[in-house]
């Protein structure tokens, strides 16, 4: 009986102690000397929220511009955090997301036409986190072989573009969920769409 | 010193049974009555692999196939397969991988002309499971707003066809890791990509 007792009371332990992580925000932001965002080698395990063709940031990609190769966009997020949104429709402080950069292909069998994604272009983030200046801070990884494990945020005119387009054309807080349609149904159905979007 | 102990003794019992439960495949396929495969309802947080757009089954999907709207390609498998993938380049008993078919959508701000994905159009599934009787089995579970709970695997000359597909075109087993760019590099390191792919 004291065996089971014992069980028991360290089951509860264990309990506390995923919940004491959880609460620390294991899968949240980790900086290297302060500010430095530590890239995350796990992201492609994180859910998935949804991915692109050719959804870059420019309003207007000109002329000839669907003659361009196309890239994929893949976004990830912390998995707390994930279902932190799911339950509430907002984003937590220690929220992650990780924008994956692919490149894409066309003509392997069975397809002829589709488009499918092939090696990596580059790596970038976004962070919720009450600590940083801004709250939400932009971070870019690199691009191709040259993907860096850390990064500093982007700062003065990239910061004050990331902030802008991400504060006029999101319909969550920072984040674009207008285009991630599980996600969106959650908001609309929690009321955390932005007013006027 | 005994509660130590009697801690000690729960956290090994909690260690063999978190063991016990992935050597039993908890995100294994569920079967009700049988062989109709249960829908898994987490899907969303299992490792995404990656997305196409217009990605069909079609070799050729005919003259003015450019101008029919194209829906993007989402493709999830349960983790522990994942894990088991990554470790060795094949697939291992009770591996369920999920195909997620989405609309797709352009014209959204702050970009023009790029694609996004909307709402869900269809949702398959292929499990391989040693108590099968091909060892690898496909499912339909419905289209739009008529996704059903359960499925039964496809048979006769549908069966065939899937087959026949995943068998002449894929590059692991029965899969088509050759769009999934980052399990294709692990099946190249364990030499499990098809001979003559």
């Amino acid at each position: 009986m004291k065996k089971m007792l014992g069980a028991a009371a360290a089951l509860a332990y264990v309990s506390v102690a995923v919940t004491a992580l959880q609460g620390q925000q294991a899968d949240g932001p980790k900086y290297q000397g302060g500010t430095e965002l530590v890239r995350p080698t796990d992201y492609r395990e994180w859910p998935f929220l949804g991915a692109g063709l050719g959804l870059t940031y420019d309003a207007d990609r000109g002329p000839g511009a669907q003659n361009q190769p196309q890239n994929f966009s893949n976004v990830f997020v912390n998995p707390s955090s994930y279902k932190h949104f799911m339950q509430t429709g907002t984003w937590k402080d220690g929220t992650v997301f990780v924008l994956e950069i692919r490149a894409s292909a066309t003509g392997t069998a069975p397809n002829t036409t589709g488009r499918f994604q092939t090696g990596v272009v580059a790596i970038e983030a976004e962070v919720k986190d009450s600590k940083l200046p801004n709250g939400w801070a932009y971070y870019e990884f690199g691009r191709g072989n040259a993907i860096r494990e850390t990064a500093a945020p982007l700062t003065g005119q990239r910061e004050a573009g990331c902030i802008e387009c991400h504060t006029k054309h999101t319909a969550v807080e920072r984040t674009f969920v207008q285009f991630y349609p599980h996600l969106l149904e959650v908001a609309k159905a929690k009321g955390t769409v932005k007013a006027g979007y």
